[in-house]
């Protein structure tokens, strides 16, 4: 029996984004999948064409694809906050990605900023969680422009929200060979939140007695980043934190060309959403200019999260390879290529 | 006419703050300083003998001195957050430090663990706020235990706290050769304080038009540290941000063990304080392992602050001249004394 073809909305947002979705596409033809994509203009073009950034028809027609492919959203023309609120953010709210997985994993070949590390002491997985914390967007402002203004922003942890992604990062630990989840926060100055993250890492470390637990302060987490990677195995944190912290694993795993990342629904109640974590880079837009390593790499969790694991692993040996055998200098088109060529040879 | 001596209040607190406090000492007395110290014991062992951090009546003591010098709290013997919050940002707060002062500086001769980058390129001081923002302490918990708990945790920025840390690091900014100011935030998301901040710099910036100023987000900003870090000469941002972000400045400059800070208060109206970044290190209290160089760069602060700039140029030299000619393996003691001798010849 033919299995059917895999549903696939494309947001290729703004900068640089088309260009890293397309050869991400390029290679997901490649690996044999039966995919059908279907194309959607939202971003900063839109937003200054129609003044729309997610249209609430758009929003629940995207609820019907078997998975989003997002290159990058943002531009320095629209205000900031609005596009990454009004659409990247509210993506994964609606869709309720509540896992926000970001591999930090060096590949031999890649060239890490840290003197004294190799691919063996960076290989860890951050679950980061995606739907609360002071993403909630909470917050206002009194006597705004005035010398007595005072603006507020709220962190929202709620116990189903916390316990959730916690367990997500259990099973994620129990399924690697060492078994270890580091929670990050910052428990001596967030009390309140920070006590709700503890208790829920105590409570359900219980059900995983063949996970070894540990805690580390945001800002000392920050340090043995670059100090100690090989301390991390699977980090689970807030969104905040997770957000800094990746973007930080991704500096000492090769630098933001190479890092991936999933946004998870893992009850599949709404499309889970793929994408780099860079950012749009209007700068190098249009140049041929950006590494589409981080959304192929991204294209592979994809694979991985619809059930396609060996075209997964296929996908990311072909990465791993080409890095081994890279050449300098080659534009966004010749990566894809190159990449594209292993995955179907 | 002799100038009136300097009265120093010391609190060691806990861990290792004891024995990198006494080498601070030797060199303050060394450098010719005359200076009187009164020790005040605060921390994990007060706590536990007493149940008191910080009596009002020590708080309001120790608001008759010129300075302050801290070593450490904290233990795990003491519930997360209750001398942090209770001690250390309690004196803080009483005391208006709204300016939390953290060079970023890798002496030559000191291992960075960053591969491309030399003493050259890691020169930067970072301005964090320590006075608002989610250290405020405000938010809370609802239905605490249950599935359905809530906790919150509140960031407070105001027009008058965010203007006088921008200000003092316009003035930082213009006092160095490079002259560039750099505010650090997550606008994107943070937009009620994200908004403030960016505002105040922007209108502020008026009045410094020698100062070039640029924006960063919180996460480009921790890659940044890593893969670019000659992009930033001064830093402005947050109470947490800053927390993150100088842990990240200490691992790049040479570990916690070079990295030196003053909490100031810029009007004088209370004691400024001067702490090591680096905190209680239980794990190797007492066996004579910690580095008191931290410590001993902040007592540089210290005396810069109190206007004995000769005095803290000559610590420094000191320190920069104990690196070039380390010797691998001394104790917490011998670096003292070898950076006393030079401080002394
Ligand atoms: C663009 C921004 C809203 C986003 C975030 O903060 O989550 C980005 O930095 C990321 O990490 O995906
Ligand atoms: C101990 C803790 C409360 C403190 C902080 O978060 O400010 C420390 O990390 C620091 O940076 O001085």
């Amino acid at each position: 029996m033919e299995s059917r073809n895999i549903r696939l909305a494309v947001i290729p947002g703004d900068g640089i984004g088309a260009e890293v979705v397309a050869e991400g596409l390029k290679v997901l033809e490649a690996v044999g999948t039966k995919i059908e994509p279907t194309h959607y203009d939202l971003g900063a073009a839109r937003y200054h064409r129609t003044g729309e950034t997610l249209p609430d028809a758009v929003l629940e027609e995207l609820r019907g694809y078997d998975a989003i492919l997002l290159g990058a959203v943002g531009d320095p023309s629209v205000p900031p906050g609005v596009l990454e609120r009004d659409l990247l953010l509210r993506l994964r709210f609606a869709f309720d990605h509540y896992v926000n997985l970001r591999p930090v994993k060096l590949f031999p070949g890649v060239p890490t900023p840290l003197a004294g590390s190799s691919a063996d002491d960076i290989d860890m997985i951050v679950v980061r969680e995606g739907t609360e914390g002071l993403y909630a967007g909470t917050g206002g402002v009194m006597r705004r422009g005035t010398p007595h203004e005072i603006a507020t922003q709220e962190s929202l942890n709620t116990a189903h929200g916390v316990e959730r992604v916690v367990r997500y990062a259990f099973e994620k630990a129990r399924s690697r060979p060492r078994k270890k989840l580091t929670l990050v926060h910052k428990t001596n100055v967030l009390t309140y939140a920070g006590d709700l993250w503890q208790r829920t890492v105590d409570r359900v470390a219980g059900e995983y007695p063949d996970v070894a637990t540990d805690y580390t302060h945001i800002d000392a987490a920050s340090m043995f980043f670059v100090s100690q990677p090989e301390r991390f195995d699977v980090v689970v944190t807030d969104n905040l934190f997770g957000d800094i912290i990746t973007d930080l694993g991704a500096a000492i795993a090769g630098g933001i060309g190479m890092a991936a990342s999933g946004n998870i629904n893992p009850e599949r109640t709404a499309p889970s959403m793929f994408e780099p974590v860079h950012g749009s880079a209007p700068d190098i837009a249009g140049q041929g200019k950006a590494d589409p390593t981080a959304t192929i790499l991204s294209v592979a969790m994809l694979l991985d999260h619809l059930g396609l694991r060996a075209e997964a692993a296929r996908v990311e040996q072909a990465v791993a390879a080409d890095i081994v055998e890279r050449r300098p200098g080659r534009s966004t088109h010749e990566i894809g290529d190159d990449i594209t060529a292993r995955v179907s040879g």
